[in-house]
């Protein structure tokens, strides 16, 4: 069966006699003679069915409805003037069909897949075979193939090996969020689902195979939020007698490849922001550097006010900053800053003070409070000008961040600032090694415990410890991230230690993969990529279902499938499992 | 860090300065000098210590032990003439070190990583990391991914997709070899790993995307064999419009660009075969075609034998055929015959006749019994000379078939009649519709119940339906196969019912999957082969874990990482889900 695609046809093919297949599209019966749009992945033909000229197969050409699947045969020919459609490629001809052949009747279908109308989630994902049918899903699901195609193409011109590491893994003790798989031959005994490749390619680089890579999925049984699948997909590397520089060089020579094969657009050099550059200037570890609204400091001014508000918290180590709205304090009422307060309470703020100029002068509550030294100070600083909007939030560094961090992001939505057809990719290096976790009041990997840090001197204090590390984040998102690991055994151990970690415990958590260290470790460094992430980005979408065939709910489950379901008995006496629910809870 | 090919130095790069990594695979300590092989992935380079250039750091030389990781700088230069080693690519070369840095030591390795022979498979498993350091694994490795990357190449010019397809999917009633895994969210469900992404790939033709690939994960939970792994990789594709001709000439294509790829192999055109001739003539539906020893039909001759052992068992619907080893008697004792005998009852033959002619003159048991017109008829027919050895089982096809097929592979190996070297691909189509299965005393679909029939006509007979299947065979092994799928929903009821499902059965099984047929289905066709398997047949190994980076054992355990193991009672309660391994069974 010789298959055409559908969109190709152009005038230079007129008079060809070709049989092409299709789905029908959209019919317009005209009495005598019927137009059908007949689709493919590719495009679109119309087809013309001629009650004169079909003679008696033109009843069955009357049967047709939407969704039908066919075979025709005919002559193309060039269309009348007015029946030209400059919008669609094939919009010049149309074939005059001598033969029909009907493949596959349909019924009629549960939504309508021809307009780029979100379908009732539940509906869709019941009939996703169709719902995939959307010209928008097609055009997902090709560019997150195009994305690995290209991504393929770069790594093996550069000698990377794909390699794949096992799905059946080991459970870990900190697995808490690790789906996990009964063996039958070891009654009692799991497999875990991996959650990243990780141990697997550092191994690799033991092995000595030096540049590895994988399209990788991974696994996550985690309460699901609405950009988060149970399983992911992860463009994973790692490369022996590397250094940061070296996975970034490539991983952004690598990003530039994709973005021009997928969307044509060639990028400039990535920037580079440290992580407390990006804190400090975004209030973000993944900035979106599509608008200039930055996160300005006025700690120095505001240190000695009479406000004590402001004062007291500088003394116990809160930091001030601010956000200047330029020229658009009109925008926002009273009552829309107090909306504004509301929302960077949910980060953690107690308040948040303002400032409109305005008429010459400031308004606002501090106005009248704030010392006019210190007015006078933020406005030559900031060179503050009518109409402009500060909004100041002064507390711990964490908190004024996430506030005004998020609080940044709300503004440029909100005043349209940002430039969405910009691919705006970024490097945010220099993490800090550890973080304090409140909720078991000990320090934890920021990265994870295999991370280098950027000196063993700097362990000593936990606070200030960096790692080297680096994310790449693109539009305000990260799309992934990556260090420089431990290589040498001893820096290992020192970094458990500082993690608290006992010798029982390495041994029970990471047991063979620290004594894979002991014989020869190359020094190496790799880096992890969501794949849903950069298709969603590339695709503009923000529906993490949007990039994947068959998506599940935000419960975990395929509405079209109705996985997971229950077993046979049998099947759960094979494993010695006893399901055993427990009631009102 | 610049990391060049330690292979790739030669003649013309002496005289540059180069700082080389990798590690100490060979050390010759001669007093003053110190030579050592430095390998990396690529191969080695021989580096050079000498006392007297290196003064005080020469101590840091004498410190190396094997697997070191190192970083050395110094200036190429070419060996003295009676230092040159033909055998290796930088055997003309050699770096003299100016700079030493140890990266990492390494304690003595458990096993020889540095010749072709085999560990001790428990040693070599748990210390993967280190097998994966040989020569031979790192070998299979590589080709696994040239492959790979040869079908992703091959199919991406096609215009094929690669869509990712769930891991996470429906555990099916049929599912006994399902891997389960348990739901915490919905607590007493379980998702099943997918044996094949069948239905999947069906629905993405449903979908309208055309032409599908993957290279997909699929698991088994069986009891393993030598050469099956509970997880292991499957090149799967599927094509819409089209037919089996399409499939088949689309993945020979790609296996010759594949061979080519890889092994720099011109291959000729597949031969075909019907599963009837397969059978027929090499007893064997993946017959190992590199060699000439046929199942011969000598039915004719025997039918009316007065040796009753003959003629009944061939009035009672049984064949007779025998293998002729031409040249070849004298090889086979009357004792070596006797244990021929055994091995055929193996597959279930009651015994075989057996013939031998020397001295212009049959010998053997039946040379007495047999009408001498039968034994003139057999000597004519197959051009018997002395030193030839006729092997004869007279029984029900399925028996004669599968005896004589294996005795044919055993004599082809024991005479060494096999061309080691050659590539044979095969195609095998039409195989049976339907098996007849004696556990469960009914008709089951032989490759899957949606495979197209060769006609509804030919559905009555369920003995001589034939199916529009292919199999593609290599060397005696079944890389793969598929089919044309049934796309009309009735042809697929008339199927499932000559396969005796009820509708509530089917509509159990598979109710979902028919559904999308009612939607407009495209005609389609496709194949599914074994990643593995293709990668043992193109390295020349026969255990599939040299071609796995992180296999598993027999008992489906990984040594290495100790998966499975035993999780937490939290993590289990968490699942509902109770543990209650039986004692004494």
């Amino acid at each position: 069966m010789k298959k055409y695609n559908n969109g190709d046809f152009r005038l230079k093919d007129v008079g060809n006699k070709i049989t092409v297949y299709g789905w029908v599209n959209k019919r317009r019966d005209m009495g005598g003679v019927i137009f059908i749009d007949l689709r493919d992945r590719s495009g679109f033909l119309q087809i013309v069915f001629n009650r004169e000229y079909l003679k008696d197969d033109f009843l069955k050409a009357e049967s047709l409805r939407n969704e039908f699947c066919i075979e025709v045969t005919g002559i193309l020919q060039k269309r009348d003037e007015e029946m030209i459609n400059p919008k669609i490629p094939t919009g010049e001809v149309e074939l005059m069909v001598e033969n029909l052949n009907i493949l596959s009747e349909a019924e009629p279908v549960p939504f309508n897949i021809y307009e780029d109308s979100d379908v009732n989630e539940a509906v869709g994902l019941k009939y996703r075979y169709l719902e995939l049918r959307k010209n928008k899903l097609q055009n997902t699901i090709i560019t997150r193939h195009q994305i690995t195609a290209a991504v393929r193409e770069f790594l093996n011109k550069k000698d990377f090996l794909e390699i794949e590491t096992p799905i059946l893994c080991k459970s870990t003790p900190e697995g808490a969020r690790d789906y996990i798989v009964p063996s039958r031959i070891s009654p009692g005994s799991f497999y875990a689902l991996p959650q990243s490749p990780q141990i697997f390619k550092q191994l690799l680089m033991v092995s000595g195979f030096e540049k590895y890579y994988q399209i990788a999925k991974c696994f996550r049984d985690e309460d699901l939020r609405a950009d988060r699948q149970p399983e992911f997909t992860q463009i994973d590397l790692e490369m022996s007698f590397a250094n940061d520089e070296d996975v970034m060089n490539l991983t952004e020579e690598m990003l530039k490849y994709v973005v021009k094969k997928v969307k044509n657009i060639e990028l400039d050099k990535f920037p580079r922001l440290t992580w407390h550059e990006a804190m400090d200037k975004y209030g973000s570890d993944k900035p979106d550097t599509r608008f200039e609204l930055y996160l300005n400091d006025i700690t120095d001014i505001l240190k000695d006010s009479s406000m004590r508000v402001f004062s007291e918290s500088i003394k116990d180590g809160g930091i001030a900053k601010c956000l200047i709205v330029k020229n658009n304090g009109d925008k926002y009422s009273r009552s829309d800053i107090e909306h504004m307060i509301e929302f960077v309470k949910i980060y953690g703020a107690k308040g948040m003070a303002w400032l409109k100029y305005d008429n010459d002068q400031f308004n606002g509550v501090i106005a009248k409070n704030l010392e006019d030294e210190k007015l006078l100070a933020i406005k030559e600083k900031f060179n503050i000008d009518n109409n402009d909007l500060i909004l100041i939030v002064v507390a711990k560094p964490k908190i004024v961040y996430s506030s005004l961090g998020a609080l940044r992001l709300k503004i440029g939505n909100e005043l349209n600032l940002i430039a969405k057809d910009k691919y705006n990719f970024l490097w945010v290096t220099d993490f800090p090694m550890f973080e304090y976790s409140e909720t078991d009041k000990r320090y934890k990997a920021m990265h994870h415990p295999f991370t280098m840090p950027s000196s063993i001197e700097d362990l000593k204090d936990k606070e200030k410890c960096l790692s080297v590390s680096y994310d790449i984040v693109l539009n305000g998102y990260e799309l992934g991230g990556g260090s420089v690991r431990i290589h040498d055994p001893k820096m290992q151990n020192i970094v458990f230690d500082a993690l608290g970690l006992t010798k029982e415990q390495i041994k029970e958590k990471f047991g063979f993969f620290t004594d894979a260290f002991k014989f020869g470790a190359p020094p190496h460094a790799g880096l992890a990529m969501g794949l849903e992430r950069a298709t969603m980005l590339l695709t503009g979408t923000d529906n993490i279902k949007d990039v994947i065939a068959f998506p599940k709910t935000q419960t975990a489950s395929d509405l079209m499938s109705e996985a997971p379901s229950i077993v046979s008995k049998e099947q759960l006496n094979e494993l010695s499992l006893k399901v055993e629910v427990k009631k009102d809870e």
